[in-house]
């Protein structure tokens, strides 16, 4: 057994219990596949208690560093120095994903798209767990291919109601929105097509056009929505077959379509017979009466895609689009060649969760504690002499601009990410990735240790 | 309120009262939009109980062809006569997926890829589904791209048990085998390649490839595997990419390869360097211990796929796929783009079903009830003189092939359909769709009455 100590420098016990761990990996005093200390050998050796090692050893076999052999014991993995994604010098796009919520215990992630764990309603999703075992109906064998039938007639009431005038035949249930996404790729848009998207847009999605080998052209976003007159240019010189836009609590910028750009971009879409696939993700998080594009036009020009993974539980992977009831029936024949079928069972347990008396007020607590996160964050940026795109209303985002004369947000995030915050530079959310000054930020990440980086980065680059 | 009268020649009394309203609805005594009489009013009007009548509206709920109204009561839906999907004339590779498991009561599907829904374990699924919803950790939130670390490290070890040398990098969990395969597509080819695939094939398979541009040819298939004086010929002649195979109880033949084309096929694809996508889904359902291609030539130039739908539980969609460590870190580049992430909480609850002590003898027990329903169906064969591909082993498949001079199985599927009987017809599983005097037969639902149809249809014919 290696002789392991514990570096106070090195965070919680948890943490310094850990990092002991790795250096011994890394210095080869453990080799792979060897076996590690027993919990209670180590705990009493290091003089703390059994529940620290067994939670030290806990988060290291979730990240893959070692391995638990049932009634067996701890083993390092045979290829733990080489963990499943390293950070790479740059934090970039595909990084930012894969490396969701916890990188490492140690990292902040202002740059991430999802709130803390802790804030979703994990007990309404007990609950809806409890219920759903001991009903004997349902979830074990595929369902329809286009979805639960109660959680689609579900979505179909609650759209009407907001006047979407949605067809029953016209909701697809979707594996969450990228899902969606990807289906109306497949579907509306061949190799080749020219398409525009909001520029700064959804990273996931230019990737995703660009790989199916569409012409992505970025039409410029202000604080009330995409530029008309850049927008009526594209469509007149481009002719692009469909405009992806995010109309509400945009990503990455939190501004929404003012009334009258939602008026202008439907008029001059419907003129050139432009497609529009309206990403609504965020609409749980959305405080204001802004409609949508799909309640102001209709769904015979737009698909309208919806989820529930802002606010209500990413981890089911339940998202939705509505359609025309002609175009859907298009949709789920690509559903079924890419997915057989979405999960059922957990479309039952996000209708339970929506049916359960508490959600109501556990999302409009959520929307209050965002929107006094963005009141917070926009008094602390001012403060410092930052400043943001706009004043967050609600949402997830705040798009923040580097102070001049700094172009490129790049170099600032790396230093970040020596400091343990993992922030999202703005060339993530542009076709083709160019410099920009902007940085996207968690309103749910973004407190005070945050203002005194960027402000100790600003002054450090003075004083460089 | 319009007047049902029941029709004692529609089946259960269930069956009566839903084709009693559909028939109303037909015949626009019921209007859309127009409010049904309460299970009470309608129980008393026909001299039958409300649990029949509540029965009968949930089934008809279930269809879309009428909503129900939280404690308002139940509405005919706005276009019930064009239900989600109608049966076309000739029941297509789509339609058949589409409309698996229970498009109407009354139609028995020996045409279907899965199980009858009692097959499945069930209430080792709600027990899962219990402890899941006592555990307090996890499922809400985004899991881990590369899917949740202790079924990927269960996976990791259940192969190596088996003979395949995995890396722990090297797992990728999917949302079911549909979704592995289309990653492999996206990841590691590009539109005019040109793949092999098994002939016939599986019928997603084929689609999801030609819908991605790729030129697909079929290796003709035999009862001992691919004809591998056909496959070194495409080899040499159309250099392809890929080869797209299913080793183990072939959909849709049921056949498996011998050792000696496993041999073959791995010399000649390893010499014009084209990759094996060996799909293994049916793992769970092979009796035998013939070696998979992984584990007889490594993961270096081959992906393998897996999943839990077949025996465990397809309505949880998980599936995964093993590839060199290399290899599984492009593959999840594109799931990232596609998904972000696969369920969490699905992946813990297969894992949960994994590891309840039940489940090896819920499984061996799945396995012997196909082993005997092969036995039996292969007997009726025989009594009725019609041939198939070869003696099922167990899996859940038989190709049964029409007498002479019977050259479409196409007409037979239409004459079974208005008889309640789904087949699937040869074709669908062909490049192309040529016509073929083959039948694909799931053996959990091939039983004397389609015997007797069978043998009808034959007679009726001769008789013509």
């Amino acid at each position: 057994m290696p002789s392991l100590s514990l570096d106070p420098t090195q965070g919680s016990l948890i943490q310094q219990v850990m990092h002991a761990i790795r250096q011994a990996i890394a210095g080869h005093q453990l080799a792979p596949g060897q076996r590690l200390p027993s919990v209670r050998q180590l705990a009493t050796t290091l003089g703390i208690s059994t529940f620290t090692v067994a939670d030290s050893y806990s988060r290291l076999v979730q990240q893959g560093v070692i391995l638990a052999r049932r009634g067996d014991g701890y083993y390092v993995a045979r290829t733990p120095l080489a963990p499943p994604m390293a950070p790479p010098p740059v934090p970039d796009a595909r990084w930012l994903t894969d490396h969701r919520i916890t990188p490492g215990p140690e990292v902040v992630q202002p740059g991430c798209g999802w709130l803390p764990n802790q804030w979703y309603p994990t007990q309404i999703l007990q609950r809806a767990l409890r219920q759903q075992g001991r009903d004997t109906d349902g979830g074990i064998a595929y369902g329809h291919s286009a979805g639960w039938q109660p959680l689609r007639q579900h979505l179909w009431q609650h759209h009407e109601a907001l006047g979407i005038p949605v067809d029953p035949q016209g909701v697809l249930l979707t594996q969450g929105a990228s899902q969606a996404l990807a289906l109306v790729v497949q579907s509306e848009l061949r190799a080749g097509d020219t398409v525009l998207v909001d520029d700064p847009g959804y990273c996931n999605l230019i990737a995703l056009l660009q790989h199916a080998g569409m012409r992505v052209i970025g039409v410029p976003w202000t604080a009330q929505g995409p530029d008309c007159t850049a927008l009526a240019e594209q469509l007149h010189l481009a002719r692009p077959k469909a405009f992806f836009t995010n109309p509400r609590q945009h990503n990455p910028t939190g501004a929404s379509y003012s009334a009258a750009t939602a008026f202008r971009v439907l008029q001059l879409t419907a003129q050139h017979h432009c497609l529009i696939v309206e990403d609504d993700v965020s609409a749980a998080l959305t405080q204001s009466a802004t409609p949508t594009l799909a309640a102001l036009a209709g769904l015979e020009h737009i698909i309208y895609i919806g989820s529930f993974a802002k606010a209500l539980a990413p981890g089911l992977r339940v998202g939705y689009l509505l359609a025309s009831a002609e175009r859907t029936d298009r949709l789920l024949r690509y559903k079924v060649m890419n997915a057989i079928a979405s999960s059922e069972l957990a479309e039952r347990l996000v209708l339970r969760m929506l049916k359960d008396p508490d959600t109501p007020k556990e999302q409009q607590r959520l929307r209050d504690r965002l929107l006094r996160a963005g009141e917070r964050w926009q008094q602390g940026l001012e403060r410092i002499r930052w400043q943001s795109f706009c004043p967050p209303q609600g949402g997830l985002f705040s798009w923040v601009r580097l102070p001049a004369p700094h172009q490129d947000a790049l170099s600032l995030s790396e230093a970040a990410l020596a400091e343990g915050l993992l922030l999202a530079p703005g060339s993530q959310f542009r076709v083709d990735a160019p410099p920009t000054p902007w940085l996207r930020c968690n309103l749910a990440y973004s407190h005070q240790p945050l203002l005194d980086f960027l402000q100790g980065w600003a002054r450090r680059q003075e004083g460089a």
